[in-house]
């Protein structure tokens, strides 16, 4: 499939079962809950380094969230239930109860009930105080600035992790410079994120390494310097590859989403220097989900 | 001490040794140094919950970086040597070899020799290759949009963390405006990092919970909504106290930072709700740092 | 009356009948809208020079335009109806008929009816067609992006020119970040505007001069590199003295302007360099409406 | 000649022997030379209705100005000698002595000498004094925030006016997120300016029209909306056409503008909706510079 020049290849990516959460931050200025967030969402690209995967969903119109103030919804991702439980906790509780004017909302609902306020209220020492409005529990929790308002529980559901588009581009410059026209536009899609710093990635991984003790090593087929060295996947006028990393709710987000971001690099075109687009997969036996670039874009 | 009908306080903040180091990160755009940084120093409020803290020192003009390309210095902060080598590793392998264009380099001198791209290296799968400039080993390591060119080692330097400012105020509005203005001058000087979000903490603790398990708990004395109920350390007219915790390499970068900070609160003045300056400490017999807030203003 | 340590004088504004006319600018993007009026309010500080004096007022959210688009406000003001004619089509149609995607209407009622597109529509060269919608007539002029829509009049009013502040400092850049801030706020008060650029303007003047031929020459006085050659209104202290002209509809819409930014001032305060607060005046001759300092700010 | 899908026309812009002149604008701050010098060139869109055609070049690094401080540079095109003296005087009056700490200074050599603070010294009223460096004659007014410092005088050169590129689309928001980028990147060309709102302008005209007094009317075979009522240029599918109008020091400045604007108009693509360029003229006899498209393209 050809697309204003761009090559789309006949593949797929490759996704994963994941478990996730939304929550709500709010604050006084769209500011301070994006530090917040910021900070809870940190250091969060790849569940086996970090222990989760998370990021900023969206920025919140004041009219949208709980307590009228400005915020944003994050999402955080993990294999399993127990370790989201304690990625939620810890983050929170570094990142949102420190926060100043911080308040701490559920963001989703259905699937299994998690704590979110429900152990941090013991950092009132006994001060904190309950009240349940439609069902649901808050804690005001005093702190120094005043009071942190916290919700007790949000919801776990299931999700989707490792969607993703291999971008193949004759610079660097322009892969990215594509790559955050696309991010731009798939961020847009709600109920995902992409966990990677900017969104993008530019270490694929194969896996396996010569060296023993390590599990997963350069992808050398897809390293543009590698071409006369090694295997490669790449055509000569290729000198440049990033990925872009999508996790979801469901299927239907992360279509949309690489819809999105594969518009977008066509669009752009291969005048401009994007001359293909491809995805990672494991051949299929690994993951799940397959998502098939031509189908997703018909 | 009065100035411009601020009180500041005749006490001091109390301080603790720690181990440091600086690394800079250059990319095609500052924007995406300031992604990378953003992401390796996050979730990084408190070396307990978070493993380190860490925080993006400063943006860097393209001729202060080794590779003449934007960039930024990021500090990361911990309580000891083992610990600052797993973080410095694990966050520059999540964060840095993954973003598109990033190259990492050291960016102290002196100390002790930690590794930097030493082990990251592998995940060259043996494609990697090293070049020795002026005495220092970097390697080139072979990814998907080109090369991640990384240092070799950086060094590990004897560092101070936990100087701090506690601002008293007559409304959260007022306190969280000044903390703004304090944050934006504090960045300024070298050395130092701020390490919460945006800069600022509002649940200072105290030692000790009414909870058996738990062993630090809300600093009830200096929280407004509490002034009824328990043993205040705030006179009436304070209703929101806010903090700025301060990590720096010796305690002339702590001293200077501070001051701005004081310098700041105190522009801002009494008229505008800053009552009054304070600090935290545990009565001087735990840490060997001490800041006397009035001395740092004569 | 001192307030935070700023000296108010006893002092007074003298300001002038003038005639008025708001409209509304909208475009497909609110970047394209400020273009237009930007330009259609450019070179427009004061009446004698430029024929004048303009603003935009303030950005429209899309629900308070006309047609739902994003816009813009401005303001024109003359010393008569037939110079308020003449700017407001020779600016109309050099800078929103000509602006991309631009539409342009009426912003105000009551007063006198004056020509908005009556004269522009001529340029659709009798392809132009029209239309009347709740009594109001609007024309659709053909051009090459598509179509200028124009409403046919809009209203000239009775208004004021002059208000003014004059703002005396101990140094130039202490004076010129205060006023930075007093614009800001006085800008957000409806029914003004402060023509000159940025809002401020240092080259106050009185009536006469040396030279004949010229009816205006330096303010003298108010100079602080003439207080050792000259009769001066400065004391020692004062190093740079910069003033805020606010036209406005009525009385009390440059009473709230003069009152925002007379807050503003005092709440930076004598600690930051700002010293006194005066107004210029003729002594209460020449201009019928009189704006006294003190009774604002009671 | 098509490009990515564009088709660039066989033809050319026909412009006009115009006088020019270059300012530089320096204050304390970038934000307040930027103010003074966009009132300065305000509303001058195109001289007949404005007096003169008017815009910022560009924005000056400090190391770049006369004075050290951040700057921007101006340029003020007229179709004579007289009016452009006439209009640099009451633009510099107005706008520049005027806005607070602001200083003024020729930016072009060569040509014929004219006055730039020659007459505005005697807004002075004797005050003023003089100081020659480097055979420049500086003079120094004293104003209430300080003084105002302007070159006596500044260059006039002979220039051209009117270089143009029409750009045919397929919707209104293709074209003019398309002229948003090339006018982005003809921006960047030295010694030239794009004097309309935003660089744009929608309102192509015709010679004549149906309507005696008027002398020019608007382009009907160029409207979208005539296509059914009248002799037309355009093609079904282009539903919105664009101008940009350069005016520059040299052919040769003239043609490096046009030929970054055809680059990004054609880097957008068929695909994004460019269809077609092409440019205005009068059939080659009005104007004796003719800017061939195909030629620049070349």
């Amino acid at each position: 499939m050809i697309i204003n020049g761009v090559e789309i290849d006949d593949t797929f990516a490759e996704a994963f079962p994941m478990k996730a959460t939304r929550v709500i931050i709010t604050a006084q200025t769209a500011q301070w809950a994006y530090n917040s967030a910021k900070s809870m969402t940190g250091f969060a690209t790849s569940v086996i380094g970090c222990g989760c995967e998370a990021d900023i969903e969206r920025v919140l119109d004041p009219s949208e969230t709980p307590d009228g103030r400005p915020g944003v919804s994050a999402m955080l991702f993990t294999m399993g239930g127990k370790g989201l439980r304690k990625q939620l906790e810890i983050r929170a509780g570094q990142s949102v109860l420190t926060s100043p004017t911080s308040a701490l909302f559920s963001g989703i609902d259905g699937g299994k009930t998690i704590p979110l306020g429900k152990n941090l209220r013991y950092f009132g020492d006994g001060f904190q105080t309950s009240k349940v409005i439609n069902d649901n529990r808050y804690w005001r929790i005093p702190v120094m600035d005043g009071e942190f308002l916290v919700e007790e529980n949000t919801s776990m559901v299931d999700a989707i992790g490792g969607g993703n588009l291999l971008i193949l581009a004759e610079s660097e410059v322009e892969a990215l410079e594509a790559c955050e026209k696309a991010v731009e536009s798939m961020r847009k899609i709600p109920n995902v994120i992409l966990p990677f710093p900017g969104g993008v990635v530019r270490s694929g991984s194969k896996v396996g390494s010569k060296y023993p003790s390590l599990s997963a090593s350069t992808n050398n087929a897809f390293c543009p310097t590698l071409k006369g060295v090694t295997k490669t996947e790449l055509s000569p006028e290729i000198e440049s590859v990033m990925e872009i990393v999508v996790d979801g709710l469901t299927e239907d987000d992360i279509k949309k989403a690489m819809r999105e971001g594969m518009k977008t690099f066509c669009s752009i075109g291969a005048y401009n220097g994007i001359k293909r687009i491809s995805a990672g997969n494991y051949g299929g036996k690994l993951g799940p989900f397959h998502f098939h670039l031509q189908e997703i874009m018909q």
